[in-house]
C-alpha cells in the first residue's frame, strides 16, 4: 500500500480536473488575447473559472481576482508592490508579519529589509498562532501592510484573519493573507472579513502545481510585479495559461463545493490518526485540534529525530514531511516548533501528516500500525530517548507545550 | 478546412508533449523537493528536461538555467532585478533597448523610469532591426544593461545578437536577449555568442503556455525577482511546475533536432505563401527573407485595414493576427510598422502570418486563394484605396520601403 500524507506540501490533482484541462492543450489551443476563433475559443472556460473562484470564495464583484503563476508570486507582488507603492513611492516605511510565515514571505521581507524596510516578526504564542492584540501593539502610523498567514502549513492552525482585519481597517493599514493552506480546507468567506490582498495556490487543493491567484479588494491599486502585454486588466502580463486557470477554477468549485461535509470526513481521519500515534508514551502535537484545519497534524515523538522518522516511513510506502517541503531539503528543525518555544532536539523530532479528500481509511489504519512500529524501532536506538527518557506519562521539560 | 497561421502569438502543444507531461498530474504528483518517494519519483524527468533545454541550447554546464513561468517573467526579473542590483545598489542609471521590443520589454522599462532609471529606445533600420554599431553608439559608462530581441515577434527579422554581444562585452556592460520568437526557429547556440541573459518561452515552440526559462551565463549573480523556499537554487522559488518543466524539455527537444531540415520545410511553404500574395499590386512584406525567421510574414495590403483582414480570415476559418497577440485586443496599428516609418494608415494595414511545422501545404494552398479574393472584396469597399490607388506596380509612397 502507498499513503501519501504530504498533502500540505502538495496534492494529487484531481482526474476531474485533468479532463477538464485537457482540451486546451492541443486543441482549443489559440491565445486568448488573439482575435480569431481560436483565440476565442477558450473565452467561456476562461470566464467559468473566474466564477468558480469567485463563488468559492465569496469575493464581491467589485473586486479582483488575478491570476499568477504560484501563490510565491502572489505573496512577492503583494509584498514588493506595497513597497514601491507605500515606502519607495510614499511616507511608509514598516511591514508586519510572523515569525511563522511561508519561507515566500519571509524571503522576501528579507529582501525589503535590505531594500530599506523595517520589518516586524511577530512571535507566536504556544499555539502558534499570532493573536490580534499583538498585531495591533505593533502597527505604527509608518505601517504599510500587515500580512499574516490564513492558516499554518506546518501546523494546520487557524490564524484569527476577522480580528485582525479589524484591527487594519480601524488602523487603516492594508492586510494581506496568505490563505494557500486555508483555502479547500475551511471555508473562506472574501466578505466576512477586512482582507485587501489573499493568496492561494491551486496545488494545494487538487489543482496542478503551477498557477495561483491575488484577490485584491475593491480591485484597489497595486503596481504589478510583472509589467507587459497589458493580460488580465493589465494587472499580470504573460500569455494567460488557460489548460491551469481553466484547471484552476475547477479544482477549487470541487474542493469548496461541499466543505463542511468533506471536511468533517477528512477530520475523522484525521484525529483517529492522532487518537492512535497520541496513545504512544511522550508524544504531542502542535494545536488544539479545534482551531486546526482539519487535515493536519504536527507531531512530535520524543527521542526520535523526524528524519529518521520519515526514512522510516518511506520505506513503508508512506509520504510525510518533517515540515515545510520548501525547507525540508536542508534538513533543518521544524521552524514553527523553534518559534513556539521547544528546544532544538525538540524541534528536530517534528513530523507532519497531511491528509486529503482522497485519503482511505484503510490507509489510515496501515499508517496507524506501521507508524507505531517505527516510533519503537526507532526509539530503540535512539540514545537520546533512552538517556533522557521521562517517566511514562510525564512532562516533556523542553517545551512549553502541554502533552495530549 | 481551419488555418492556423498564428504561431507567433502561441502554438498548439505538440501531442507527444502532452503524453509525456501527462504522468505528473495524478499519477507522479509529489512535491520535487520533498524527501520521500513521491516527492523524488519526478526527478529523473526534471533532470532530463534540464538536459534538454542545455542541449538545445548548447548551454555550459557552467552556466545557470532557471524554469520561469513565462517569457514576461524572464523578462521583468533580468531588468527589474539588473536595475535593483546596478543601479539602486550600484552607481549605473541606465538601459539600452529598441522601440520594437515586446511589450513585456518595453512595459518593464516604462516602470523603471519611473523608479528613476533613463532608458534609450533605439530606432529601427527600414529592415525593422538594430543595427549593432547604434547599439554601440549609445552605451555609456552608466549603462547597466543592453536588452535587444533575437528575433522579432513581428516581423520575424533577426537581430545582430553577436555583434550587439561582442561590443557589450568589449564595453563590459551587461547583455540580455530576449530570444522567445528564435528559439526553435533558427539554430540559437549560447556558446558561439556572448550574451549574459536569454528569455524563452516554451508555448512558442509547441510546448504549453505557462512555463519559461531565464539562461544566466556563467551562473553569474542576479537578485531573484521571487523572493522564497529556495526552489532552484535559490533562484527562483515557488513550488516546480513539474509537467510543464518536462514538457518544456521534450518541446524544445522536438523543435530543434531537426532545426534545419525543419526549418527549409517551413520556409518552402513561406516562401511560397509569400509569392502568391506579393502578386497581388500594392502589396509588401517588411523584411528580406534571407534574415527573417523561416515561418514568419508580416504583409502590408494597401487599402485594406488589417481587422478587416482579419475578420474576413476569420470567417474563412484561418487564424492570423494584425500583430503581437499582446497589443492587438486594441486594434492599434502594428507598431514595428510605424517604428520602420510606415504612416498610420499603411501601419493599419498589417498582416502577420505565421506558420508551424505543423502547417500543411494543403493549408497553404486554402490559404492561398481564400486571401486573394479576401483582398479583392476588401479593396472593393475601400474607399482609402480606391481614391488613393496608384498605379499597377507602382511604388507606394507613404512608406519609405521597396515593394518585393
Ligand atoms: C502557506 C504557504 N504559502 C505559500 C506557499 C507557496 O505556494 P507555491 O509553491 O504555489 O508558490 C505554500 C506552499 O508551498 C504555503 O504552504
Ligand atoms: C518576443 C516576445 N517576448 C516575450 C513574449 C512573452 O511571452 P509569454 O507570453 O510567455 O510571457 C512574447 C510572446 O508573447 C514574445 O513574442
Amino acid at each position: 500500500m502507498q499513503v501519501y500524507l504530504d498533502n500540505n506540501a502538495t496534492t494529487m490533482v484531481d482526474p476531474l480536473v485533468v479532463e477538464t484541462m485537457q482540451p486546451f492543450f492541443s486543441e482549443l489551443y489559440g491565445n486568448p488575447n488573439s482575435l480569431h476563433k481560436f483565440g476565442t475559443a477558450s473565452h467561456p472556460a476562461l470566464s467559468k473559472a473566474i466564477d468558480q473562484v469567485y463563488t468559492a470564495l465569496n469575493a464581491s464583484d467589485k473586486d479582483d481576482i488575478v491570476f499568477t503563476s504560484c501563490a510565491t508570486e502572489s505573496n512577492n507582488w503583494v509584498l514588493q508592490s506595497v513597497f514601491t507603492d507605500l515606502v519607495v513611492n510614499g511616507d511608509k516605511n514598516h511591514i508586519v508579519t510572523t515569525e511563522v510565515e511561508h519561507p515566500s514571505i519571509l524571503a522576501t521581507c528579507k529582501f525589503l529589509e535590505d531594500q530599506g524596510a523595517k520589518v516586524t516578526y511577530l512571535p507566536v504564542n504556544d499555539q502558534g498562532i499570532v493573536e490580534a492584540h499583538t498585531v495591533r501593539s505593533f502597527i505604527t502610523d509608518k505601517t504599510a501592510l500587515v500580512t499574516v498567514m490564513w492558516a499554518s502549513n506546518e501546523t494546520g492552525m487557524v490564524f484569527p484573519i476577522k480580528e485582525i482585519g479589524d484591527i487594519c481597517k480601524e488602523k487603516g493599514v492594508l492586510f494581506h493573507s496568505d490563505a494557500v493552506q486555508a483555502i479547500g480546507k475551511i471555508p473562506v468567506d472574501l466578505q466576512a472579513v477586512n482582507v485587501d490582498f489573499v493568496s492561494m495556490s491551486a496545488h494545494k487543493f487538487h489543482g496542478p502545481k503551477g498557477v495561483g491567484a491575488l484577490y485584491i479588494k475593491d480591485s484597489q491599486k497595486l503596481t504589478p510585479l510583472m509589467h507587459g502585454g497589458e493580460h488580465m486588466g493589465g494587472r499580470r502580463s504573460g500569455t494567460l495559461n488557460v489548460p491551469y486557470i481553466v484547471g484552476m477554477g475547477k479544482a477549487i468549485e470541487l474542493a469548496t463545493a461541499n466543505i463542511e461535509e468533506t471536511a468533517r470526513k477528512i477530520r475523522e481521519k484525521r484525529d483517529r490518526l492522532e487518537d492512535s500515534i497520541l496513545e504512544l508514551s511522550d508524544t504531542f502535537v502542535v494545536g488544539d485540534r479545534e482551531n486546526r484545519t482539519p487535515n493536519t497534524i504536527l507531531i512530535s515523538i520524543k527521542g526520535v529525530e523526524g528524519e529518521g522518522m520519515l526514512w522510516d516511513l518511506n520505506n513503508g510506502q508512506i509520504g510525510a514531511s518533517t515540515g515545510s517541503a520548501c525547507a525540508s531539503a536542508d534538513l533543518e528543525a521544524n521552524t514553527v516548533m523553534l518559534a513556539i518555544g521547544a528546544d532544538s532536539e525538540l524541534a528536530h523530532t517534528g513530523i507532519r501528516l497531511s491528509l486529503s479528500r482522497f485519503t482511505t481509511d484503510a490507509e489510515i489504519d496501515y499508517t496507524i500500525s506501521h507508524f507505531k512500529n517505527a516510533v519503537g524501532r526507532l526509539r530503540a536506538i535512539s540514545s537520546s530517548f533512552a538517556i533522557q527518557k521521562p517517566t511514562e506519562g510525564g512532562e516533556v521539560k523542553e517545551c512549553e507545550l502541554h502533552h495530549h
